[in-house]
């Protein structure tokens, strides 16, 4: 029941229970896009019923496919803008053109795959890297001319081995002192990863100077765990203390903070947090598996 | 010194200390925006030396803003794309296409502005709304003709009232039951937070059946603050204990879902804690708040 109800946290969407698909179907996918959709329909039992009704699910399923990429603005040569962003952390990974047969390959194989206006031909992210973007879902915009494949990365996206093809900061480029220093595109959330991630690199490199809040946090385990705890108990009491909302906010920001510096310690990466949680609310649920906990305590 | 040390956590970082300009600015800035580039500048004090310093400040960043105009690879209708995406959920919220003059105008303003391509005029978001995308910063692609606007939306971005352009999910116009259903293209974090949303209004909505683990929780304080309390101690074991780094993602896991069911009952968004912490860092910053707090304690 459980996985039923979390739908709505993203797990792989299309075609669900089949194994990904090896860059050889993807190819046929290509080729037959319009004859073979879902290629994990054609692998089900051949018995003579079941392959009649599988039959007939492949024809609504491929009519259906037919009438969504009729429904894309396609421009006046054939493109939509396809932005491919990393289901976890949201991180826009890179950004290309897909046409009418890359969006339905994308559909089938569930790997990224674009137009290459320059080399006028399809392309699925990876198929020389073999850095594939995994496509957990797929989003058109209000007007139907752009696209999001919101998946999992296997490996970095950019050709130059950056994590995303987004690096190159304006600010930096007008005004920092090293024009030339990459810095991710990140939200707030790995903004701060990579800050806390800078104080434990300062340590190891022994810098001087009055050392930050965080850096003590690290130096000082009994100081960081007496913190979490500290602030879980604050976030605790904003609620039986019916305090002010903002205050819950404030606190929430303080436990997450201090429980990320000790991610750090452990080198677990927030990406890695979140990949648990989709997987368990898509797999059997946090809610059943602590409901399965809780008789034994 | 923290607020320096904080400059990977991402704030406004244009014209640094300017207040966000009104539409007005915006349309001087367009009209003049090779004239200046950064009207901080125009509104320093007036008198003489002063001014020298400035004017030669000012034509050194009119020069490099030049300069990086001419490094994008715009396309054979002087376009890039441009996607603008909120700072601190990542998430998402509406592509369209920059020329040169969108582009030096979002520098200069610091309000997400495009060439709409229908009307053949510059189209900055939110002025007709007042729905503005204050932008961060800026970036570009491994390929330079590829832009993300990383910003902070005022209201809603789409025309329809929807939070993003991209509620559309392929899924559900391809299998779902309600075709016309909305879901936005969320990630990890966010979906999580729809699903305990949703456990809530089903809550309240006395729906029948058994109770999820979720829904457990949302009705029992006690439960919910126990847990919290006991999953910030099995997090804070993974490191004085040594365990394996998969058991702190996964109690780090079980923290954060359990701290975001508390706060749904605060009704406190994600969102709005990522945006303390972004504003904690890029003011004083936590390490100067905890500094400050710690002599105390």
């Amino acid at each position: 029941m459980a996985a039923k109800t979390f739908t709505g946290v993203p797990c792989p969407r299309f075609c669900p229970g089949d194994r990904l698909l090896s860059k050889s179907q993807i190819d046929g996918g290509r080729r037959n896009h319009r004859r073979n959709i879902c290629p994990r329909i054609s692998a089900a039992s051949s018995s003579s019923e079941p392959s009649i009704r599988i039959a007939a699910e492949k024809l609504r399923f491929d009519s259906k496919v037919e009438t969504l990429l009729d429904r894309v603005k396609w421009d006046d040569k054939g493109l939509a803008v396809a932005i491919a962003q990393n289901v976890d952390t949201g991180a826009i990974l890179m950004q290309g053109f897909a046409n009418r047969e890359a969006l339905a390959t994308t559909i089938s194989s569930r790997k990224a795959t674009f137009y290459s206006r320059s080399r006028s031909s399809l392309w699925t992210k990876g198929e020389t890297s073999m850095n594939f973007i995994n496509v957990h879902d797929i989003f058109l915009d209000c007007d139907r001319d752009s696209i999001i494949y919101l998946g999992k990365p296997e490996g970095p996206t950019c050709h130059t081995g950056a994590e995303t093809c987004y690096y190159s900061s304006v600010h930096d480029l007008l005004e920092g002192p090293k024009p030339d220093q990459d810095r991710l595109a990140s939200t707030t959330l790995y903004s701060l990863e990579a800050t806390i991630s800078q104080r434990k690199d300062d340590i190891e490199a022994e810098e001087n100077g009055k050392p930050s809040w965080t850096k003590k946090l690290l130096l000082d385990k009994e100081l960081l765990c007496s913190k979490i705890r500290e602030e879980a108990g604050e976030l605790i009491q904003t609620l039986l203390e019916n305090e002010d909302r903002s205050r819950t906010a404030s606190e929430m920001a303080d436990l997450l903070y201090h429980a990320m510096v000790l991610l750090k310690l452990k080198d677990v990466k927030m990406e890695e947090v979140l990949g648990v949680l989709r997987k368990r609310f898509s797999q059997s649920g946090i809610e059943e598996k602590n409901s399965r906990r809780r008789p034994d305590k």
